[in-house]
């Protein structure tokens, strides 16, 4: 069973990440892990999950995040769409817009994956 | 002065990374993080990195390599040059064969950088 690279599925992300240097990854966790990083393989998007961190009470809007890009509002809502399917962003719709909070039990699964000092904590 | 993301030099290296998480990062720090995930943002590449690391020494040739990815070795020596230009993998040649290391403080500093918990170590 393949992992498509570009999107991933829930469970996919509760399953993310092996450790990169634990031993040697299948290609099924090369993917997946590959699939993580490839999220935040843009000045956008790493630009955009520091902004939600940095946000009032750790959530902000896609109203809050276009003029700080400089980008258009559906430029900006494609860049979070990707970050969501990562995993390492969550998204809850309020009324008319949609907050979004930096996953941070996401990005420290990634951390300890790209650490060489981490225990396996798959 | 904007910093290619396809390509970093050593004192980019050095200088990366800012933490993802510990406040809104300027375009240049954007660009150098983002740079960084790219090198990861493949399975091959994540493969290689954990194939290195699990090497006898933690030292493997191209020769080394090109069996388990089942890639040419055009397109693996590809690979390897986007990982030592992102400085996760250094080169060694040694005669007639390239060998390569992983960079555990490269990655243990990526690993700082995505962490939720770390401090500023840039």
């Amino acid at each position: 069973m393949t992992t498509a690279t570009t999107s991933l599925t829930s469970s996919d992300v509760a399953a993310c990440c092996s450790p990169l240097t634990g031993g040697v990854l299948d290609t099924t966790a090369a993917e997946r892990l590959a699939a993580v990083f490839k999220a935040l393989a843009d000045p956008a998007r790493v630009k955009l999950v520091s902004l939600i961190a940095a946000a009032e009470g750790g959530e902000a809007c896609i109203c809050d995040l276009t003029e700080p890009l400089g980008l258009s509002q559906p430029t900006v809502s494609h860049h979070m769409k990707l970050l969501v399917e990562s995993g390492l962003v969550t998204r809850e719709q309020r009324g008319k817009w949609a907050y979004y909070r930096v996953n941070p039990e996401a990005l420290d699964r990634l951390a300890a994956a790209v650490s060489t000092q981490s225990k396996y904590i798959n």
